[in-house]
């Protein structure tokens, strides 16, 4: 599916301030970049690098004083790999390949090793695969509330549960966290979000299942099949939209996301068993 | 200089446990590798995998139940870089190569996001560079008391600044925490450590300063001259020397590491600037 | 009914300790004591304190270094009050009594205030009254299990409800957690329990509803009015049953309860609705 | 010395609310009440306590739906009690009276026995008494800022202590923290405090020393021998100027306290040794 979007951000710079933006879209096969451009105004001399791994694009700049805006734009076409989610299975840990094993962790955010006994209690005894995933976004879309501000950047998987709300990057720890518990890897995930209302970057994780990584997202506000990936991390702090060092305040955010043809869509497709990312050969792999 | 190193693990296994061991020293250019052996017993199919960035190496086996013992032993030599600790500066963020940067975000034992007013507050005024490292390994020697059996696994290092005791996993992760609170990269460190008593795997921390990565021990222990790597990583979640998923327990554990000359050594040399990485061309450098 | 009740405590003084005892029985009207005894050896100069408002015996002793031990004995008779748990209801909190209502406030080991949102979307919108304790006291049966050794005398209900663990202190924290969080006045009590297995002191907690308050044990371990009062208190720390300063050892503990008839019991009477506290004139009643 | 003072709140009552009031002076011997008056409007029935202990007065008031206001003006003769610094030892805690005994429990933001090590490091070497709680002060004053807005009203003391800055509650509840930590009782205080720029309630606390209570205010900014209590507690929950149960918007709060002479007054006396309490006979004094 083609899809047209892009973001404009813009801030007021208090004094020289260094941007790490990873908002570009993830250099990956089955994300077809048809045409792209990136306008910075002022424009700095810019340095980019590509995570060899996961493929995240991260741009930096250092932005003097005065107004600062910037301007994405992309048109991509994304092709996506469906499944019966009740054919996908667990991979046992011990086939997982080595390199994958650093995202059953816990991570800052994704305080896993403490969930355990809550993951374990709630979930250990649930049928394995896609369906155990899916039951633990369900989990969290009945017990956890939506709300804006209820949580800030420092707020973690455990202190979600317990303040039983949060946003989109809190639902995505959360149902990491669960993950991790339970032995299987996961990861967070930012993107464009076709369908999501109000637009915006979006939040959700990717669950490692017979052999490759799947799609969840615990708010059910987005179809599967519609996620645009800009980054993947172990946790929010690894991918933000927008790193600033520097003294800075931002005065204007705006995230767009069209189908190319036009089309309305229809849905829900939140619940399907949706990959973006071709199982590669990996060190180490069972 | 040339050490004869190594450790003898054994283990009982009570059902099928797939291990992750990371004591294998590094593949660095600083660190030849004149001889080496590592021979389990029994002897199941081995997985390796060598972390592309740090050079890490990961051992994957999956053991039976039963007895299960490691030996692994090297002759190694290591190279080290000295420099005049005053002539070391800080790198400005806005030059730090962007590859770098994921050293900058807290992670799961290491809270420097909590940590940053306490680090502002008492390292922000002083002169900057290798200096500053080590007023801050200064300040956690003379504030944390090294006490066996102070923390656990979990142990985060603000915690650990409230407990105001810790073993060397602790200082590590606080010397960590309140470098990248102040804007340097830093990084947690594995490793067979010369002259450590009782000979034990001894954890320190690297941060990067003036376009390298320099050693601290904050436990000042450990000749930094003597310091042989295993791993590096974000912190000591990713460079367990051993990660079991299974049923086990351990029986036996011990670690060696001698002059291969025979000589005795002298010191100490806990607070010299000590570097064994040459610095690399980095991707998105300044 | 008639108990005969009472603890043996010995303890090895490493340096002069000053002992705060509070294991004898409440001073309550609901319970005649028979006779009692309290025998230390050595036996330094007591001090002794009734609670004005509760009615816990406190006593002080300091112990010079060398062996301790206390022998605690007493027959009493526990008249209980019962009631049809359907018929009791909530004191709404406006006609609370102004005495009570710091048991609704927050404490050390009732972090009630940080629970509330999952008590309120657990419990907010069920039938309230006698039933909502008792459904609180189900869900913590069901979802906590009982171990020993899973936590520590710093563990907050927070902390148990993400470690799904804890002894019969945690259980009754969390209950007591629980009701503050949803406007019920509730507080934690320390007691002999008859047909406890193994015979401990036990913790459980009572609730203010309809004027007075009633026993609650979400342990489902002892008949509630097999409950011989010995304090009541905010939480845990201020009604241990020994409190000690200074350096010592336990060296012995045990504790008995029987039925002074020797009759066996049977039950279980463990949802039942059972007071021993007459209501009394309150200040600022409503 | 005479005050005259008061408080002028108002609210916007979105539905029927229950407020606890604790915002008269407290009933002591050593404040004199010459005229007091307290008009509430709409004026519901009023329900008044005064803990029998600490002479804390509490009025229960249940306000509809609309505008509330509250305006309380007292004119008051305060006599404090002054000591030499250097004379005031700390009370052994074998010789503490029995009821003094629960300021020494850790309360819910007065987390104690988490800052032990921290207080016995810092705290544990110097001389006693009264000139050891003002280091403890003057420590406060340099190490944690005065901003507002830095903490809520779930913050503890731990956390303050990392967060490096807080408002007259936090330097209140860590000063409490620390002293109990070290075996001194210790309770927070509520007061008008003349000379508090700008006015507003002011938190203190006092410590249990030589058989007394003595004012301490980490935060420098009010002369001790004018404070005129309102309330005594474990914490700050206890004694909140208003505790309201029910949905209702603050929309005023104006806090006054002149001398009654008019006279303007002159400082500081920050340090100095300053009670206000008579000592009492004790229940269970050594």
């Amino acid at each position: 599916m083609r899809y047209t979007l892009g973001c404009s951000l813009s801030y007021e710079i208090l004094s020289d301030t260094l941007f790490i933006f990873n908002l570009e879209v993830a250099r990956l096969k089955s994300l077809r970049i048809i045409s792209e451009s990136l306008v910075l105004s002022p424009d700095p001399a810019r340095r980019t690098y590509v995570a060899p791994d996961v493929r995240n694009r991260y741009l930096g700049v250092n932005v003097p004083a005065g107004a600062f805006s910037l301007e994405y734009a992309a048109e991509v076409d994304l092709t996506v790999t469906r499944a019966d989610p009740e054919t996908i299975g667990e991979t046992p840990v011990a086939e997982l390949p080595l390199d994958i094993l650093p995202f059953l962790l816990p991570s800052r955010f994704v305080s896993s090793d403490r969930l355990t006994p809550f993951a374990q209690a709630e979930f250990g005894d649930l049928p394995q695969g896609h369906r155990r995933v899916n039951a633990i976004c369900n989990w969290i879309h009945d017990h956890i509330a939506y709300v804006r501000g209820a949580s800030d950047e420092e707020t973690t998987a455990d202190e979600t549960l317990l303040a039983r709300a949060g946003v989109c990057r809190d639902f995505a720890h959360l149902g990491t966290a669960f993950c991790r518990a339970l032995g299987i890897p996961a990861r967070f995930v930012s993107c464009y979000a076709y369908g999501l209302v109000p637009c915006d970057f979006h939040a959700v994780f990717e669950a490692y299942l017979d052999g490759r990584w799947w799609l969840f997202d615990a708010t059910r506000q987005a179809n599967l099949d519609g996620l645009v990936r800009i980054g993947v991390g172990r946790d929010a702090a690894e991918i933000a939209f927008s790193t600033p060092y520097g003294a800075m305040k931002p005065t204007g955010m705006e995230i767009r996301i069209d189908r190319a043809d036009g089309q309305a869509e229809t849905g829900p497709r939140t619940v399907d068993a949706i990959s973006t990312e071709e199982p590669a050969p990996h060190a180490g792999a069972a």
